[in-house]
């Protein structure tokens, strides 16, 4: 570690960044010629500042030095959404499609962290260009994430380097490939065959190819922007909404266990404990939930069972997955679901996956150590170790999970005494920031499934701006940031 | 250890706190005689009833084994609030003050664990006697607890034995005196003087007598039960407003603080962290609630400020100590005050006091391991220590702390989804579960500051009782008991 920052080697990696994305703006120009629409020219002038800023970066940051430290991986991680969402708002805002700087920035960096929270009053006003570079956003930024936490960290930490230290993944790690091109590689195909599965059996159900591939690409990254204001509620198709919950449950669940799958090795899927406790949460909320939607004074149908079923198992995988989709306004349902509802957006699902919150592998490593609690006061003197997929969890590890399901706990009670203070309501405070935090997408009340989030405060917008880029990289990676120690030395 | 359950031990004690409580109802019969009122008789047969009890109980438990074990020290602890519920609710059943049995059990239960949360609707309509019965449930909650935690609990885990186990106390002690009952002997007068110093304090501000003694007791147990239905608010007179903020915040402070005060051992005061924090937080509070109650919009005036800052501290204080008195509902105060007061519940004030909540100095330390994540983050190669009063804190007692955090938010979240299940709104599950497991009185909506718990299901009464109890104990005290790996060997 050197003592100064290393900006040129940040620069160098922000201006390779801004020309894989002036690239990809540049391909989404084919949209408004397919479709004949007339907005092709703000993608390609998107893509043409990308490509200044780019140049720009790459000139000031040639022959950097090799040293890297965690300030400098901080800062590049924090940056690369950053940069991400500066460059990819440009469409939204240069043609006008969204006026304001504030809410292009709220919309994009929603996009980006697969979150879903839309300032859109009117989404079907979009042309096709503007909304298949929405939903490409989280299909970019989930791609990114994955590949991150998969691929680049584990390399990095075992190799002693540490270049990102805890930002994105779960406390324990399986290594799938040594090498980081060869791995990310592996999990750009198996992200690739999940979108495609999905997309073709959309295109099943009678959706249309191009609402077929937005819906994929929202539900493989768990983002949640739908190409309808009614999101997936507009296909009244029992088989589309048991398609698209099914892929939200496939895609919650970690990536590395797919190439095991393909590989045969099922035994590391059948030992998994967070696939396990995951799914065993998932379906008893589902349960609890459809339950609670069934009006027993009437009479019994199969149609009224089947709908409570579908409703509560939509919402519930859209909500745990973090994706964020909408069939029903929960809003109208008993406010004992809206309790689940805020327990699963905080818990989410799996590492190692697109979803957000806290994540499962916390949760159960959290609630273990609570049990071993009652265990040790029955027991003193024994000594009882805590095992995760069959290995004893060291203590330090222990305090690390417990202090990052605190922290992610306080810093949602913190933002939502922000939020009621820049005068949201109630509701609306405990919704927004649980939502934003965890990289979910609705809210309760206003920023409910039926709202949006176009009419809070312009400081609310940045404020939860920022606390999805903190949910997204794990909380500690933005804070330091914020740190004067980090900055010491 | 014995293999059997020491059930003779356990009715002894049963048998002689009944014993004590008999007493107490006997003497209880002379506020009746006083003000020439009517109900003495139930507060007779009360107390027959009790002797009874105690009678049974101490036959049946005679010439118990000394052996005493976890089991015993749970049971025990657990059952002497419920025999004391069930000796202590029957003046208000029998004499029909409170008719319904889960009424009267929820408002004795409240009584003893200092809670305050109240099922009656029109205060005033109790006699004296049972208006100074129910006062007096909150100063015998308050110096059980105070004598458990500071004299009993520190002599018997130092001597290893580990009589009560975690129950009641915070993380760290500091010990009086080696010796139980001199320890409590001297908590006791602490106890009286501050109850006698604020008696006489609220008689300058024109209170009578029976109404002074009624507040006091339930300040220093940091309670809530008033004898008005419009609790302090009663009083229109800031100085009564003012001595009982300051005598809950006094309450709120850890008792062997006074007894070092006496002793005149003054640095032990200065040094004591949790000391520090509780003020800190405390007054951060007050003011940023006090500047939300300020219409900057109207012309500045000193009596508009000090009404602000009054009804801020009085409030702040109230829910931060857990006593839960009130001068203004705040329900009519922005959400954003509403979501400090949520949050100052959840903290409480300090350990060894006769506050509830999780406790300040488990606030401090959890922050800590929080904050040393980051500075571990930075720099992954020191060892940095997390102190606490210029001590380290061991890495097992950091993992029981921040357990003990999360499982008491864990079970806030349960028991919000509970209330909801059992038919409670949305506002009411959270500010009901929060205040009741906090062990401070009123909620929010329904049962805020100007509502009660009398309309709220039957089971929702039973679920709140219980987690006054969990609360009151610290969780793990009752939760052992439902534990079947408690009761096994």
């Amino acid at each position: 570690m050197t003592k100064d920052f290393n900006y040129k080697l940040v620069l160098k990696v922000m201006g390779s960044l801004a020309l894989v994305e002036g690239v990809i703006l540049l391909l989404v120009c084919l949209i408004p010629l397919i479709y004949g629409e007339k907005d092709a020219h703000f993608f390609l002038i998107s893509s043409l500042i990308s490509f200044s800023f780019s140049g720009f970066a790459l000139l000031m940051g040639r022959n950097p030095s090799n040293s890297i430290g965690k300030r400098e991986g901080s800062v590049i991680v924090t940056f690369t959404w950053i940069i991400f969402t500066l460059i990819g708002l440009l469409p939204f805002w240069l043609s006008g499609s969204i006026p304001s700087f504030t809410d292009a920035f709220f919309e994009t960096i929603s996009g980006f962290t697969t979150t879903g929270a839309s300032i859109l009053n009117n989404i079907e006003e979009l042309s096709h260009g503007m909304l298949f570079w929405r939903s490409l956003t989280h299909w970019i930024g989930g791609l990114g994430i994955i590949v991150i936490s998969l691929a680049i960290l584990p390399v990095f930490s075992t190799s002693g380097t540490q270049l990102f230290g805890s930002e994105t993944t779960g406390p324990t790690k399986d290594k799938i490939h040594p090498k980081i091109s060869e791995t990310a590689k592996r999990l750009f195909l198996i992200y690739i065959i999940l979108t495609a599965t999905e997309t073709i059996l959309l295109l099943f159900g009678g959706m249309n190819l191009f609402d077929a591939i937005n819906h994929s690409f929202a539900t493989i990254a768990t983002g949640g922007f739908s190409t309808k204001q009614a999101s997936v509620g507009y296909w009244d198709s029992a088989y589309i909404q048991y398609i698209i919950s099914i892929f939200m449950i496939l895609s919650g669940i970690n990536f590395s266990l797919y190439y095991f799958g393909f590989k045969n090795k099922f035994e590391k899927i059948r030992e998994n404990e967070e696939l396990r406790y995951y799914l065993i949460a998932l379906f008893s909320f589902i349960i609890i939930v459809a339950f609670s939607l069934i009006d027993f004074s009437k009479p019994f149908s199969f149609p009224v069972v089947e709908k409570a079923w579908r409703d509560s198992m939509f919402t519930v995988s859209s909500l745990m997955t973090t994706t964020g989709f909408c069939t029903a306004d929960y809003m109208y349902w008993q406010p004992l679901t809206w309790v689940i509802l805020l327990i699963v957006m905080l818990t989410g699902a799996s590492a190692g996956s697109t979803s957000g919150g806290i994540k499962m592998i916390r949760v159960v490593i959290s609630a273990k150590t609570c049990y071993y609690e009652f265990k040790r006061l029955i027991h003193p003197n024994a000594v009882i170790p805590i095992r995760y997929n069959g290995h004893t969890v060291r203590e330090d590890i222990l305090t690390r999970v417990l202090a990052f399901t605190l922290l992610y706990l306080v810093i949602a009670a913190f933002g939502i005494l922000v939020l009621a203070i820049s005068g949201m309501g109630f509701l609306e405070s405990i919704g927004g920031m649980i939502t934003c935090l965890g990289g979910v997408g609705p809210g309760l009340g206003l920023v409910g499934p039926a709202g949006n989030f176009h009419d809070i405060p312009e400081f609310s917008k940045w404020f939860l701006s920022l606390m999805m880029l903190t949910g997204r990289l794990e909380l500690y990676t933005v804070l330091l940031i914020f740190t004067p120690a980090f900055w010491k030395r």
